[in-house]
């Protein structure tokens, strides 16, 4: 399915693979940490995925011959590292979050363990892959909720940033809850269920709008949705819907399935459509709209009243308008020298540019009402026995602590790659979004909220706040 | 080199095709025409790009049997349509401007003309490929020339939306006149110059910043370029490159090639480290800048004084993160009845949605000094005699009138596809690169300007307004 990804990647990591080749460090072990530092449209969580599609781009991972070749042309890579590269298999471990999840800025969503060069090479597609469906789940997930229950259709395809931006991305809006989609090759390849009827060109093409209601409606009587805009929404579109239904589909015992309106004013036309439908008794027809549409527009609409059962969303879904990076980084956070774990760090003069070192794992705690309370960044080995209360605190003020009780914990990180081997059983698309939606339920509302949301605690571990402050002040001294 | 991107086809496309089909319209001739509203950024001109892509689509597109057999099983298609799409190939011709050119609202860019199931068929297709290259290559251009001639490479390859947004956000980019990329598949593929030297990971990988450096002058003496912000660029990070260049380089006859900075106040750090470098006699050593530029930024560091040899643009180029939608539409303008030419519109009470009917050229009319005047719409079988002096007036106010005389005229519309059959000879990406390049520099510098330039003209020609006129006339008829 997939094509050879091998040399979509950042033509550094090539250059700097070379060179630990040439300094014989291929086999020293690295820890890669990827996270993330802010939460697009200032939303309260994001939405893991894309880690399927990583999994296939490293199964795939391999250099063929002539991708050799030409490396070989390019004069500044030895011939011991490009026979190395031809033999290239995959080596590391990767601990991931699992898809569906929410994840939240700060914490290490996947971890990369493994020789050096194995961790650089696979970098710019891990970034690529999980940066982009994390961001459209993450939109998608806005979208849906704001939408509150009301069936929510893909559209975005022909402003998608190319093919697999439209195939992956609405991918990803299905694990986050949209119910359909327009683009046909999600529901050939995955099932995603794929709808659409008519554009205006349709309508156009014959004669009069009456004429080619009823002709869909005799190609498609038990699928009747008539695009009711392309003239005039009130005064033909919608009579002429409600003349085919009473003339063609009533006769027959089929029914107008709906109507969709793609331009002007939604919340006036959805009023009134539904009361000229429920004036003729057609209080079955579904009413679907189009045009422009995100989660702050359907938020508006459904808080007037406007009538709508079904909304079609596009470009500002399959390419996320409002914030279209989903900033996701890819960090060096330990190195093992002679067997002994070594945490790097980063420091910034910007806070939040500062890395959190070593080898890690992320508890999310629960209150007994099953609500995620925090995550709790560890150290890989440290255990948490919720039998005995726990203190959390703000890494950043750590005098701001809390002290938790009753409380229960799960780990997010799961091994996906063991020393090369792929060891996690991948789960169906409908496994993930029931995931996602289970997932997504256990926050509280507060934290789910479109605008001002309140901010979900990661915390770090005692022992880990402890090394981070450390490796902070022997950097510091260093700088002098 | 693509997929099967045959089922990337918004399902409604198929839907309106098999009612066609039920309907025996099937051999209906109809016209499209692909045009957008509205320039990106509220920029001047926008680049065409995707062109190549779209052919191959074409060139690809055929229904296989696990293909129909899907269809089959949404049990809405009759066997005898199904039969008709297992045996389908593109039939109609193409009328396209050449990429690399210049394009302007409201003119036709494609004109697709077939039979109706035909057009419908590559509709999405066509809007996704050259939606997404023509945005990009127009963020490019107004990058490319915020930096005055400076280099600029493209750097996004982790920030695009999936996959083919890379590799086609590059191609994009190049054609545009970015100088190189760090996607390495670009550079396999297309010849398209791939760059890069080493992450933060490097430099933090080793125990000191200066055995980093020192590492990398050792695997590429002729090819140093040191990232130096990992700790401290002014106090750490310059001070070791020029040491590595001292005490390595020099002595071997070779040269400090660059330095590269990610962070921090880029005005600053850059006259600092000018400074610095020149000091040691390090005047050829060249300065590379990132960290999320685009044309705003890199026109206010220039104008400061920034002392910048090349930018690398990441996620604002190849997300075109200030506005990441290209807008282009695909509607029918025409219908032949009997053989007889029926033009199609579309009304709008928004002025601006309303269509521009018929079969149609672009003819571009240029000043004695060869700079474009106005684009003009007109019916396909216009004659322009240059030697007779031609009226331009607005098309929204007709009263505003300019008469030109000593002009040349250029058809934007070239033939690509004759009844299904190929007739273009595709140039290379480098002579597309040229010709954006000899194609911009026929532009005023007033419709270039970044921000509130100088609106081109897009006129159409008299018997073109007066049929657009006509078709307005007889539609609110119907209306009322």
């Amino acid at each position: 399915m997939q094509k050879d990804l091998t040399l979509l990647i950042d033509f550094y990591e090539l250059t700097m693979a070379n060179s630990y080749f040439e300094l014989g460090r291929q086999d020293e072990i690295a820890y890669f940490d990827f996270f993330f530092r802010a939460i697009p449209d200032n939303g309260g969580y994001a939405i893991f995925a894309g880690l399927e599609q990583l999994i296939e781009y490293i199964e795939n991972l391999s250099f063929e011959e002539e991708e050799i070749e030409y490396l070989r042309s390019k004069k500044i890579f030895s011939e011991e590292f490009l026979k190395y590269l031809k033999n290239f298999k995959f080596k590391g471990s990767i601990y991931s979050f699992k898809e569906g999840y929410p994840i939240f800025p700060g914490e290490p969503i996947i971890t990369v363990k493994g020789p050096i060069i194995d961790c650089q090479i696979i970098e710019t597609a891990l970034l690529l892959t999980v940066n982009h469906q994390s961001l459209i789940a993450t939109k998608a997930s806005r979208i849906v909720e704001s939408a509150q229950g009301r069936i929510v259709m893909e559209f975005g395809a022909r402003r998608a940033h190319s093919y697999d931006a439209a195939n992956y991305g609405a991918r990803a809006a299905y694990i986050s809850g949209v119910d359909g989609t327009s683009n046909t090759y999600l529901d050939f390849i995955a099932g995603v269920p794929a709808l659409g009827t008519m554009a205006h060109s349709y309508v156009q093409s014959f004669d009069s709008e009456y004429e080619a209601f009823l002709a869909y409606a005799k190609t498609y009587p038990n699928d009747t949705l008539l695009l009711v805009d392309t003239y005039d929404t009130l005064r033909q579109g919608i009579p002429n819907a409600i003349k085919v239904h009473k003339e063609y589909l009533e006769p027959r015992g089929s029914y107008l399935k709906g109507i969709r309106i793609d331009s002007g004013d939604l919340t006036y036309l959805t009023k009134k459509a539904r009361e000229m439908l429920d004036a003729e008794g057609l209080t079955e027809t579904k009413i679907t709209v189009s045009n422009s549409l995100d989660e702050y527009l359907i938020k508006d609409l459904l808080q007037q009243g406007a009538k709508i059962d079904s909304f079609g969303v596009g470009e500002r879904l399959i390419t996320a308008k409002s914030e279209p990076v989903f900033g996701g980084v890819y960090k060096l956070v330990a190195i093992e020298e002679n067997g002994i774990l070594e945490p790097k760090i980063k420091v910034s003069d910007t806070v939040i540019k500062t890395t959190t070192p070593g080898f890690k794992q992320v508890y999310r705690f629960f209150d007994k009402n099953d609500k995620a309370i925090a995550d709790v960044v560890t150290l890989s080995d440290e255990v948490i026995n919720t039998n005995e209360p726990y203190l959390l605190f703000d890494p950043d003020h750590p005098w701001k602590q809390k002290l938790v009780t009753d409380y229960t914990v799960e780990p997010m990180l799961t091994t996906i790659y063991d020393n090369g081997k792929l060891v996690y059983k991948k789960p169906t698309l409908d496994e993930i979004r029931e995931t996602k939606k289970d997932q997504l339920s256990r926050l509280w509302v507060e934290v789910r909220r479109l605008e001002y949301p309140h901010r979900y605690y990661v915390d770090l571990s005692k022992p880990l706040w402890d090394l981070k402050q450390k490796l902070i002040q022997e950097h510091s001294k260093i700088k002098k």
